[in-house]
Formats: C-alpha cells, structure tokens, sequence
C-alpha cells in the first residue's frame, strides 16, 4: 500500500518529476525503422512530451517538438527534405538537432532564424527499432541486448497504446504467480465463455491449460534487474525457472522481448520485441523489412459486457490486467500479500535508483564501456535445453517440431502466424474484427452513448 | 423555482447525501435473473457506486464492489465458482457476503484472507428482477406489487440507461397534460416529419392521434404515493382517469410497470416491466424466459439534426423530454405554472420523506409486515372495465380484439410485436437502426469529431 | 507574441468580453435559406450561445434561446406553428420576437404567459443566408457586399465547424506568403504521398503546382479592412495582385466568400459563399435553392497518420493549418516575423476597434445609409481582366474555356463538380469517404480507443 503522495511519485513520468527524471536515464524506443521507411513522419508522446518523429530523404531519424515555433501548426504534415523536415504552412525547416535551416519567406539576410531552435532529441537505431535520449549528456550507449544483434533469429515487432500507467504493467512481472491464475486457470474459462471447449477444435493459440500451483517463488536482484524464480507443482529447484529465472531487465523490459514506455501519467506504448529462430534459408531482414503489427486491447461491447475472444490469450489476459486497474491504479487501496513480495522488491529498486539519479550519478544499467556492450546475455530459464515452461513440454524440442510461441503477442505475430498455417493450424481471424466491437473501458461506468 | 443548493439537494443520489439516503431505504432493482443467466457477471452502477453482480454455479447472486481489493482488477472478468466470484488476476475469491474465501498464492496458514472482505450488498429476487439492499438493517421485504407476482400474465422487460438525473424522469409522471402535447400533438408532427401521415399506412405504433384537451387535473397523496386524476374533453368525473386516476408508486415508479433507477446523479437505469395477459394455452415463463429488450433513446444525426423516427412512439418522446433538460436540469431556470401542481406536491413529499429518514424512521413504502406483502394491488383507472384511455377508445375491449399497447416502450416489446405480427400488423425495424445513427447530446453543441 | 491576458483578449467571444462585444456590432450568417426549408429547426451555437433556429409555417425566420423556460426541454424538436415554434412537452408557443404567445394547460385567463419571453435574436436573409443581430439596438443594416445581391452569378455555399478559435482563421487571411508553401509547394509533397505524381492522370482538382516566390508583399488599411499585396517572381508592382490586391473585409471576411462566425471560444463556423458566373440560359436560383454543401475537415487516422486526400486541395490545407494549432492557439509561443507582418497589423485594427465600441462608437463597416449599401463593390485583383492568379495563367480566359475553380472549398461545390464533369474531367468522390475515417485531432495524442 502506498500513500497518495507515494504513488504519484512512483507514477509521474514528466520533465522534472523524480520519476521522469530516472527514465530519462534510458534510451527509449519509441518507433521502428519500418514505420518511418512506411509513413515519413509520426507523432509521439513519451514522457510526456508530444513530439514528431521523421526520416529525412536522406536517412537521417529526428525527433522533435510537435508544433512548429512559428505559428503551431503540426509538424506530423511536415515535408520531408534532404536534411529535415519543412513546415507545410510558411516552409520554416528544421534539421535533426533542432536547428531551423530555412525561413523562406524571410528576408535572405535575416539572422531571424538562427535565433530560432526547436526541442530536439538524439535518435539511434538498434535491431531495427529507433531510441531516443532524453536525458542529460553525455549520454551512454544503446544497451545490446543480445536479441537486438544476434543474426540467427528473424524479427516482428507488435504494438499497442495501453490507457495505463507503465507502473502497473511492471508490476506485473515481478509477479510469478499470476500466470497461473491468469494465464491458466483463467483461459480455460475464457474458452467455457467462448463455447469452445473441445479439446479437439483447437488452433493454434487456443489450448486447454493446465494449470500446475507454484509451490515456491524467489527473486534477486542482480546487475541488470530483478530475477525471478519460481518452483511448480511437479518441479523442484534444479528446474530451469528455479535455475536460472526470469529476469526483469531495469527499469521498464520484461527479458528483452517486451518493452514499456511510459507515454505520459496515463499511457503506455507498449513493445513487443519477438525473436523466432532462423529457418534454413530463410533471407535475413534488413531493419526496414521487420514486419510491425498491432496488438488489439481487450474491452467490452456495447452492453458493457467483457469480449472473451479478446482475453483467449497471454497478451490479452494480461492487457485486461494491467488496464483494468485504472489510468493510474490506486496504490492506497492494495491490499499486497506474501506473494506480491517481488513487486515491493522492485519499488525499492526504483526508489533507490531515483535517489541515485538525485545525487548525480549513473543508475543501473548505464553502458558507457563499448567493449562491455556488444551483446549482452542474461541468463534465463531457456538457456536450459531442458526447459519445459509453463506447460509442462520441452520447449526446444517443441519449437523443433514446428510449433510456434504463444506467448506474449504470439496470437498476433505474422511470423507465428506463417509458420503455424505452414504446420497446418488454424490461425485466428477474430481478434482486430472484435476489437472493432470494444467500447472504451470508461463504458463500463454509464456515459452518454 | 428551486436554488441551486435545493436542486443539489434533491439530485445528488451519493452515499451521506439526503436523498442518497432516502433512495438507501428501498430495494433497487438493477439487473434481470435472465441477464445473469445468460452472462453471468455484469457492470452495475447504483447510488453513485460501481459494483459488479454476478450468479455463482450454485444460483446464488451476487452485487459487490467493481474492484478487486488486492490489486484492483475490475471484477467484470471475475470466475464463477460454485460458491463465489474469483478474480482472473490472482485467484482471490469472494462470496456474495462479501468474504474472501480464498488466496491461493498465499501460504495455507495466513490468515490475510480473514482481514479481506469485500463491500457487498444483500439480492433479492421477484419476478425475474433483482434488487439490492444498499440501506441499514435490519432491512425491509421486497414489496410485492401484484404485476410482479400475479400468475395470469406474460412478461418483457425493456431497460435504457438514460444520461439524465432521475427527478426530472420521476417529475415527468406527477405531470398529466404532458401526454396531450408530447404524446398526440406532437406524434402527429412526427409524422408529418416522417412523410408519412398517410393514416391508411400505419403500422401498429404509429397512428394519427386525436388530440383532446385536459379540463382538469387533479393530485392526492395515498397510502403508497399519489394519484394523478384528470378530465379529459367529452368526459367528466365519473370517468376512470378522475375517479380511480393513475398513480405514482414512492419513490421511483410510474404505476408499477416503470422503474427509475438512479445509476449516478447524471444516470438512471430505467426499467420497463410489462405485463401482458396471457394468451389460452400460454406456457408459463420461468423468471429466466422473460425477454429482455433494449429500448433505443432518441438524439440527433451527425448534421445535429433530430431523428425523428425514434421520437414516433411513446417512450422515445419521453425519453427527449427527459434527456434534453441536460444532465441535471438547473431548476433555477424553471417556471412552473398551476398546470405543474403535481410536481410541486411530489416535491414536497420528497422532502418530507427526506426528513424522517434523517429522524430515523421509516419512510413510506416500507414493508415490514409479511402479510400485508402478499399481492399489492393499488387502484387504478384500468381497474373499471370500461376504461378508455387517452385514445377514447375501450382499452379492455381492444386487448380482446387482439389490439397490443403502444404505450410505454410497447414499439420495442418482444412480446407486443410477436402479438402484433400474428395479427397482421408490420412491425417495427427501424428503431435500433436509427438508433446509430445517433450522435451524443452534447453532439447539438459543437464539439470535435 | 501575445501575453496569455492579451491572447483571451483577442480570443473570447461571449456576451461581456470585448472581443464579444465587438463581434456582436455585425451582422452573423448562422444558417442558410434552403437549409431552414429543408428541416424547419436547427441548433445554433453563436458567439457562445446556445440557440434554436426556427422557419415558422408563415415563412417568418426565428432564433430564440435553447432551452424552453418552463421546464429546460430542448426546442430543437419543436413543433413549427403558423405564428411561432411550439414546445412538444406541454405546448408552450413562442413567436420570433420571444414572446410567449400560448400555455395550453394554464387557465385561459392566466396572465402567466405574458410574463414569460424567451432570449430572441432579428434575423434577415440576403442572398440565401440568414444573418443574426446579437448587438444593441439601433442595429444597423446587413451589408449588401455585390457578390450577396448581384444576379448574373449561381451560388452554392459549403460550410463546416472547425474545432478552433476563430482569430486563427482571420490571421491565415493577412498572411499572402502562406499561398506559397501551403496551397503550392505543400500540394506537390502531398500528391507524392498519394502516390499520384503523373502530372496527366490529374483529375480536376488536383495539379502538379508551380511554385512561384513572393518578392514583396504589402498592406493597407482601407475603408472595408485591409488590403493585402504581393509581388510574385516573374510579376511586378504592375500586377493586378500588387496594384489591386486581395481584401479582407472587418472583421471576419476573406473578400466576401470566406466567412468565419465565432460559435463559442474553440469552434468556428466556416461559410464559403461561392459565386459561379450564369451560363447562357441557366434559370436564376430561388434562395431556397442554394445548393448547401459540408466541406471535410483533414485529420489523422486510427494509426495517427495524416489522411493526405483531405489536404490535396485547398480547403483540406487550410483546415489543417488552423485546426492544428489547437483550439486556442498559444500565441506566447509563437515567433513572428517580418512576413507576419499583416497579422500584426490585423491585430492592431481588432484593438483600434475594440476600443471604439468600448467608447459606444460605431466600428468600422457599420452600414446605416441605404443609399450606400446598395451593392458594394471592393476593388480586387481579379478586377482585372488580365488577372492570373497563383498558377500564372489568365483566370478569365480559363472560365470562359470551361475551367472551374480549384480554391477555396472548390473540390466540394457541387456546382464546380458539375461544371467539371460537363468538362470531362472526373471529380472528386474520396473526400467524405476519407472524412469518415478521420479521428479527432486529439487522437493524435494517446487517449483511449
């Protein structure tokens, strides 16, 4: 339980907030190379800050204030040129460091426009997504991560805005034990809503679970995060998820697949980073080629009443989780038992951090050191050949006999959804036509139609 | 002509305010047993409080706070357990007295569970409906009004949520001569608005209107409310409408066929519970048969413009004459004339109820005695078999002839239109369509796309 | 750059601020003829005001207050009388002047009704529109501007609410350099985003744009407004553009076909009054016959993207530069130059003006001679016959071999339309398609689905 004061201290992500300042410590994704190879420009709000990325026609990524300094028309219409990007109104142009280049219709030997900047941030591109340094310099390096540079594995990447605060998706990974209850016990309820519980019927992301109690759990802190362990019914602790854990990668990655940044107080844009083994002969992806889709949020229809299609999976399950606690989720009325132990580890980890940052220094998970940042490996329960998951099957030699992943994002990937249609599944079709159906959570509380 | 302070007063339906409390003292009706069988938990928003009701495996029922006091998941997406609602995010699980019955994740010895409950409120069930006790105990019967329990009858409930106050929906019914304007002259406007006031062309609820003027209107306060009384030309005292008159049951009814449920102070849940008499041969309905309908609200097209055909029939008109007052009606703008005497005296009964709960006592309507609760019947003008109605036409004898009532929501009644089709009539389909095409409200003023 | 107080100075619109005031000494379009023939009632927002305009079945044009006094229904659904407009709950009648001429169900003796008026507004019509008068009395005339009485023209009039303030619109207007890059430069980069850029495969309303300099610009205060003048490359001071120039007319009139009426402080209803020279026997239109057309706003899609075929023309970039400053632009963020020149001009004859009605004086283009406003004419560029406009060639020449014209909301008349296709050209059909897709332009920021 924390107090009012407590949690918006924990929750406040803009410019001078103690919080804020600590997540600018972090390079932060906020677009792929294909989205700006795609559409030039796109808004983007992070951190609060509303800002338009773009690509230049000559390759360069900028990242810059929303409105243009002239007169606030928006910059996502600009022109892309050679070296940055034009207002459409009076042509004023803006390179990627936020130096106005041209003010057209000013006189040719004004200096007008060299007293004219706008807020611009630095752009880096790794395994084919863009980060953005909002902090101070010097900045550090992009971390490599080793699913971000390995060249063994082909890439998709989802997306989804979730109207929610990042703290409370955190949370939820320090959480070992909801994945039973959520993810288990829950899908075979979701599939006795759908009508849909013959075992036999299934596809490919759609399978009765079962559901095995976890008998222990533990978590660490280690040099990039918190690991978390745990042993289930039927396991014991030389079990790979005792073993080796999984590990929440400090401050905002659970591993390195899923990634949350925090928009403003009351939105996340959310990051499905998937990697899927190389098949023989299948070409490499140049960055732009990386396949981007959009992950549908679970809601309710037009009678207030859940759509169940929405929550058959892992990404939805835990979408309705994260959302349904609020905008920014009411710390003062938890109730945290034994088992939430993880998630009071992880906010004494930011507390502490916070106060590092406070005192001038360089919080955890800072590279400034190139040679200790060429690919960087956490140990993980799927190191372990052996590693059997949640289900209780041997993942490695599943994934050898054509299955895909079904976790995370998986029902949505398009690389999933290629390989289990080549391996003869049936793929889902449902969820963006029900996401069509979902009325705003707000709907569930009576509002004008 | 009430002030400001007075019209918060009367509106403000809240825990601790004075009609919040007066409303605190009658079971609410906020669901049917047919929409939890059908789905078994649901949104409900009652005196200015989320709840979510649900029907356990057992056929208990349920009515307990929205949120989960663990970690604030919304428990619309609650499991049905044979002995409670559990929450998908970690498995707590609470009975409908509000106990938390289990914590799986927590050791097997804590006693967390036991220092956990849940705000819940005790269900009742009558005639299909569901009502909740939000008031202190010891808590008074349901009452017994004789549509509810009488055995001769066939039953649909219509439902809207209107995004109005429920004083001016209640002010409606202690109001007789609206029914000459807004329910003949205008109908035959609509009509002509329509293009279609061919009379040859009707279909069963829709039809030329005489229109015959109120001579005198008349109120008196009973045993279970007041009864409106009014001459209407071509008839005098000895006709129903004076001697037996229509009544409002206190606090929330029309009759007792229209029940207004205040949601929030900008919200009610209206019921319409029909009684149709049954048929020779007619099955009976068991409370999980009666059909559920939903009835379409009226508003303006995306040019702002109204939509007639939602305003043709009885409830649409009412519907735009309670909804277009705004969310709250500021009374302080209101002129009352000596043809609104009835609202004045329902005011004024309000206000007197108000203070003898802040006594202590019991309010009118209250039912404590069980044999005073077996069938209430509270005289009315369709008691005298040669009631006529607005229409100057014998109802009774029309009912015989095969004739269904377009009153109320009677356009949208499942029941009503099958009764109609079988004798010939066309039967309505535009309503929900047109219902579509309405924009919110607030869309007459000017607002964003 | 505007101090926050100066920019509300400027900005806010209602009863008792001096914008309000100012604006409230003219004449304002609210509706038109034929719109008022077609549906008899319409909702009208004006200068902060919420009103009801009436055609009564005598042709007399009304606009009263909203809301019925009696008890707050909304007079839109009222019922259009003979001598007035009748409230469908209980019949209350109020004539043009706001006078309650009939209470049915008060006593025929009552003197009530002559205690009660409703908040009316005098309306006159001049050349298919309907103009209100919101200020003192005596009230001048409405300006009989030659485009509003000439009769060797047809006329059809597009309009649409723009979610902002109207003073952005107007500074758009005293801005010549914007034509350059906006409607020029701007059109080309969006025909490439189209995919469109085979300069034969143009359809009429869009071409490949020659981009011209501007080498000069000036402006002038004149008796009607101000004149603005520009000398393109390739032009001199000979031009018609510089020696005639192009008029704004006080206080919100582009010359006299582009009208921006003031709703409320952060929406505008745009009027785009369009003369057509009469082709040989071509009948004269009634008033009633005006064609009226909705012109699409540009915005984003579900993604957040630009929808590129709303800004391909005219209009469309318009609409974008004034909306995407926001609702009320902040003007201490903004950075003029010396191109901006005229808007400080504007603003300095808004403040001049002002301060004449603050002094009770009469501003500028207020009409009380009749000898004087018979039709008057405003010197302007296309005056002259050798006229060529922004695209280099000869205006004159090219309507007289068929041409239509492309500015303005041209795209959407449906006169121009028609011209075009009798031309062979093809005509646009995306544009209300593509508004259909359009989010709110606060969708660019993250906020729920």
């Amino acid at each position: 339980m924390l107090s009012k004061e407590q949690n918006k201290r924990f929750t406040e992500v803009g410019p001078g907030t103690s919080m804020g300042e600590l997540l600018r410590r972090y390079w932060m994704p906020f677009t792929t190379v294909k989205q700006l190879h795609d559409h030039p420009t796109r808004a983007i709000t992070l951190l609060g800050e509303h800002l338009v990325a773009f690509r230049d026609r000559s390759g360069h990524y900028g990242l810059i204030q929303e409105f243009c300094p002239h007169r606030n028309t928006n910059l996502l219409w600009g022109i892309v040129e050679p070296e940055g990007l034009r207002c459409p109104y009076h042509g004023w142009m803006f390179d990627t460091q936020g130096n106005c280049l041209e003010q057209p219709a000013e006189h040719p030997d004004s200096t007008f426009k060299d007293r004219i900047t706008v807020q611009s941030y630095p752009v880096e591109e790794l395994g084919g997504m863009l980060y953005a340094w909002m902090g101070p310099e010097p900045r550090p390096m992009v971390p490599h991560w080793d699913n971000y540079v390995r060249d063994d594995v082909v890439r998709d990447i989802g997306w989804a805005v979730l109207p929610c605060n990042w703290l409370q998706i955190m949370e939820n990974s320090l959480d070992p034990v909801h994945t039973e209850h959520l993810h288990r016990y829950f899908t075979n309820y979701v599939l006795e809503r759908l009508g849909s519980d013959d075992p036999t019927a299934r596809s490919f992301w759609r399978s009765q679970a079962d559901v095995r109690r976890h008998k222990k759990i533990g978590f660490d802190i280690f040099e990039h995060g918190i690991v978390k362990r745990r042993v289930l019914q039927g396991t014991d602790e030389d079990n790979a998820m005792w073993k080796y854990g999984h590990c929440v990668v400090f401050p905002n990655m659970l591993q390195f697949g899923q990634i949350r940044v925090p928009m403003d107080d009351t939105h996340t844009m959310y990051w499905w980073y998937n990697v899927h083994p190389k098949r023989a002969g299948e070409p490499d992806q140049r960055p732009e080629e990386i396949p981007v889709y959009k992950v549908p949020m679970p809601g309710v229809d037009e009678e207030g009443l859940p759509i169940w299609e929405l929550v058959d999976n892992n990404s939805g399950q835990d979408n309705y989780a994260w959302t349904s606690q609020g905008p920014v989720t009411p710390r003062w009325t938890e109730h945290l038992g034994e088992s939430d132990k993880g998630i009071i580890l992880y906010r004494r980890l930011l507390r502490e951090q916070m106060g590092i940052v406070d005192d001038g220094g360089d919080p955890m998970n800072t590279f400034r050191d190139a040679a200790r940042n060429v690919s960087i490996h956490v140990p993980t329960e799927t190191d372990d050949p052996n590693f059997e998951g949640l289900t209780g099957r041997r993942v490695g030699e599943q994934i050898a006999a054509g299955a895909v992943s079904t976790g995370a994002s998986g029902k949505y990937s398009p690389i999933n959804q290629q390989r289990a249609r080549e391996a003869g599944f049936a793929v889902p079709t449902a969820g963006p036509d029900a996401e069509k159906r979902v009325r705003a959570w707000g709907y569930i509380h009576p509002r004008e139609p």
